[in-house]
């Protein structure tokens, strides 16, 4: 297994990681690359990492369909960072072959920060 | 990799693609089968695929949380797909024994169309 | 493919199943595990397992996003269950290392029941 760790910047945050996933798996053997984040409040998704407009507009419908104020019971401030990881997940499963990603030309791989800055971990299996 | 087509006939569409997953897989050796869309407006999903009025809940519901005309950024009018695209995923993991997807009784494979007509890729591994 | 059962006790519930895969997988080789429920109303989730107010509210946003009544298509009275399992999704990948569940501190893994009360199945394989 290998981890890369991300600091993100802001409470809520789309952070391409497509470059630094590619560099870790590179030439290794297998057909598909698992991800996985070790936490709740943040999520992994897929979508398109060309024009930036597209992340927004993702964020901004979690933020319409989840607010952050709202009479949650978890009195931490952050059950709505939980909402959302829940409806984005916190796995992703990308093919893998001859040693590379296999992504669609739009596609990029985005850690989605819910409740930041913070350190953030992803763990990375290549499976046979 | 085993690559099928799928082409899609309208904007909004789910079209199950078992069928064809099932043949491409057939008598393969492995534990489980990864699909996966290289797309950014179009996901996978497992539901029913008896009645055919539960999809059409499915799409109707998506349709109400994010709604094809709002004020978006992205100036391509295909916002909402990236959005819907993202909350039902573009992965899917199914296991796999003696030859044959496990699926259940009621249980089928969807390519959820949200920005059609296209002609769309599904990708498949079989893994150990 | 090792299967567990599970015994739902209410309509919607989230039963934390980490003890129960934790222990079908142990000491098995491989470096990711398959999680899958054979099933289209209910779903699989990793989340927040130390102060039980967090499920609490994923599943009271669930509702608010998806309300129970509504005027479906579905004539069976579930077509809730049909669309918050589809946003949730049926499949969880959980990296797997020195045959033990490779977890976050604050994580468990939640089989979320949205028709219950039902005994559900979930398909648990070690992938290589």
């Amino acid at each position: 297994m290998i981890e890369i760790k991300v600091r993100t910047a802001s409470r809520v945050e789309a952070r391409s990681i497509t470059g630094e996933v590619a560099q870790a798996v590179k030439n290794k053997e297998g057909s598909a690359v698992s991800l996985f984040v070790p936490h709740t409040t943040c999520g992994l998704l897929i979508n398109e990492d060309a024009d930036p407009a597209v992340i927004g507009d993702i964020l901004d419908a979690l933020n319409r369909l989840v607010p952050r104020s709202h009479s949650y019971k978890h009195a931490e401030g952050n059950a709505d960072a939980h909402i959302k990881s829940s409806l984005i997940g916190h796995s992703l499963l990308v093919p893998f072959s001859d040693g590379s990603l296999v992504l669609g030309t739009w596609q990029g791989i985005f850690l989605m920060e819910f409740d930041g800055p913070r350190e953030r971990k992803v763990q990375i299996s290549v499976l046979k």
